[in-house]
């Protein structure tokens, strides 16, 4: 056996441990970290084209309690409409919001509301409702967190998309939320440009102006179905055109997507966030409001053989620090 | 003035001009190549994430005549599937091809045709499709060119790739054709992921096998529009979710994409491949067989003050070597 650290010295073992640590510092030693450094080494002899990452985004990479950072947006937005003009209070799905009425919110439906909610950005471009999404994300703070909600991504999924990218994966966000309020942050918070994002789509209309010039107008509608579920796999076939070997997420929403990531032969990685600690986030078992699964995820995942990722175990750190600052 | 070529010399103008020449070698000196070069210099000022560029594929990126290469495909995926089973000919929209039938074709119509075509794939995995595509297209010639159809891509367009991308842009291919078969080729022809293309969409099922595993299949419809006009822009913004600076395209069917690649500051590049060298080519004038535009396109690009590429002008070579073997 060499000396450690003399010149052309053979590595011990423990520097090679050492070293592997130093991959993902936020992660607990244990299983769960011993599955992905593993699953990385794997990865690195794939064919590069193969080495594809697909994540869910709300309460995967970053927070969704108490509500959905989207629904704060639309909620802002609504407020400052309603402000300037009060008759939109009249519509039942926006009332309902403004007066935090659950009753009224809970018989109209999570799904007409949405609907009623975006359609308060029907007819603007996509690079006003950007900015609109934008001038939010810089002003918002998360309540019970105590910190600006560009601070609610999760360190340990940041720490394991910039392992992922080391080893050439593309990484791809692929989220129930509206795909423009999504790749809005994307790129400023994960790295992950607007193509490498498949949401929930609003329609598009070219228009032209008075000159003949072609705009590009949303519309008040979606095209297609909400992206969860079965969705969520025909949506990446349809929009990225390539298979997962990774997928991560957190409800019964990333099922299939999972599921999907896994039907193959060589190393395949599907991950599921397993929300239980109460002291740091919050302690919840994941249900998309879409679904009506009977099982729980968690049992999902047991069964299947998924790697589950508990945060109360396995996260030494959840959040980055309070004055972090997104690398875009 | 310094003695060009001595250590640390000045650059005389002249060799400034040879180093300029070096980067479009296939592109004959004047106008339309100074343009180009002038774009690529004035591009390199703009933010990255603004420097994207997306390029039609049939009479853009390759040749398009005297058919359609998907077209090509099918057909041949027809007389093979026929040769098996006979009974397939009873459909008159694929009898027709089969008997290269022109007057059944024309009042028949592309668009049935079309759908019967994709439909011979129906119940196929992409994977499953992908290697039909890339299997054809290792082993299908260009009659009328001699030379495999792999090397019918367009030289200068591939060296305008390579110069767009040393400057960071992202390049996607926007096509009339199905998206699934020029991903199969996108990348091993242009450098391009299957991400970064968007096309015509057949339509996904995610179905279960005996031991409930999900599988992807083809369906036999598409997804959405024909993937034309209009709807190029739309679906651009859907799956990409960025406006171009730089739009390249040779038919009616591109209008809208190049119109909006200028709408806005800054620089901006639309670009008309006009085929006029029936030499070494083909010469017509580029219509979609999905639009009605009584105005030839060539005429709208003199309007709009679009850069028009005359084959016959401007390319000094317009294919590659017979024996080219692409990136991939």
């Amino acid at each position: 056996m060499s000396i450690a650290g003399s010149p052309g010295a053979v590595p011990l073992k423990s520097d090679l441990m050492t070293e592997a640590d130093d991959r993902l510092p936020s992660w607990r030693t244990g299983p769960t970290r011993d599955a992905l450094t593993g699953f990385l080494d794997a990865a690195g002899e794939l064919p590069v084209d193969a080495r594809v990452a697909y994540i869910d985004n709300d309460g995967t990479l970053w927070c969704e309690k108490p509500q959905y950072v989207q629904l704060g947006f639309f909620v802002d937005a609504l407020r400052a409409r309603a402000a300037d003009d009060p008759s939109i209070a009249e519509r039942a799905e926006l009332r309902a919001v403004l007066d935090h009425d659950s009753a009224a919110m809970g018989e109209i439906g999570l799904a007409r509301i949405a609907a009623a909610l975006a359609g308060l950005f029907d007819g603007k471009t996509p690079d006003a409702f950007r900015d609109a999404v934008r001038n939010y994300m810089s002003r918002a703070t998360h309540k019970a967190l105590g910190r600006p909600v560009k601070t609610i991504v999760y360190q340990p999924m940041l720490e394991l998309i910039a392992e992922l990218r080391r080893v050439d994966f593309t990484v791809g966000v692929v989220t129930g939320g509206g795909t423009e309020f999504v790749r809005a942050i994307s790129e400023e918070l994960y790295g992950v440009p607007p193509e490498l994002v498949v949401g929930t789509l609003i329609g598009y209309e070219l228009r032209r102006d008075d000159d003949g010039r072609p705009q590009l107008r949303r519309t008040a509608s979606l095209t297609g179905d909400a992206n969860e579920g079965t969705a969520k796999v025909e949506h990446i076939q349809a929009q990225l055109g390539r298979q997962p070997i990774v997928a991560v997420g957190n409800s019964s929403g990333d099922r299939e997507m999972l599921e999907w990531a896994c039907a193959g032969d060589g190393p395949r990685l599907a991950m599921l966030i397993d929300h239980d600690d109460g002291d740091r986030e919050y302690d919840y078992v994941s249900t998309a409001a879409t679904f009506d699964d009977p099982e729980p995820i968690t049992d999902v995942a047991d069964r299947l053989g998924w790697t589950s990722v508990s945060i109360a175990r396995d996260w030494a750190t959840v959040f980055p620090p309070v004055d972090w600052s997104p690398t875009g």
